[in-house]
């Protein structure tokens, strides 16, 4: 299946061994840029505090050691991954956020409202 | 992006009409089919109660609506979603699991462990 990317992250992780193992350790702010043609989709995002990020590792060439898919390791079958961010601010087609460990330039697939009745199932 | 199924989801909805429309509804047990050559990257898993599945909606075509990211519509830019199951038996490379909101036949990309502190942030 291919996925298209309907924006970029802009953070200030260059590189693997800058960023953190997981974002929730991560105060800093990033940039999810929507590209214009998708910006509408975000009507209404504004009122959620926090948002459910995917995206692609871009510099990652899958190479899943066993084991893998009981750890949270990058070197996933798909590089594809999943985090739950702080929703600081919306700017037009920018989403300003905090906990992103994702590597500046990866590619946004999907944004949703993280919905904690969802989400964190007891 | 181009994705690779890793396996499939057996589940008992055939169609759109009779899935849940969140799979935290749903006491059902679905069947996660992993791929034999894929059999090894579970090894481990076993040990979490839940894990997150991340899969592919084969039956939308994505025609997203404005503020279509600011919903859980499976209407989306990528028709590719999260659910966090209940694992409850994991057999060879076959995964029974609770919480399926997907239609049958739907392509596994991802399985990761569920781990409340990096996915129910504060």
């Amino acid at each position: 299946m291919n996925m298209k990317a309907i924006g970029v992250i802009r953070s200030m992780f260059a590189r693997t061994e800058n960023a953190p193992h997981q974002g929730v350790h991560s105060r800093e702010v990033a940039r999810l840029v929507i590209f214009p043609e998708h910006e509408s989709l975000l009507e209404g995002i504004e009122r959620f505090e926090k948002v459910m990020l995917i995206y692609g590792f871009n510099k990652i060439k899958p190479d899943p050691k066993p084991g893998a898919l009981a750890t949270r390791t990058p070197n996933r079958p798909n590089p594809i991954g999943v985090v739950v961010v702080e929703l600081v601010e919306r700017r037009g087609s920018v989403l300003l956020v905090r906990g992103v460990d994702a590597l500046d330039a990866s590619p946004i697939f999907d944004i949703k409202p993280f919905i904690r009745e969802i989400d964190c199932p007891d």
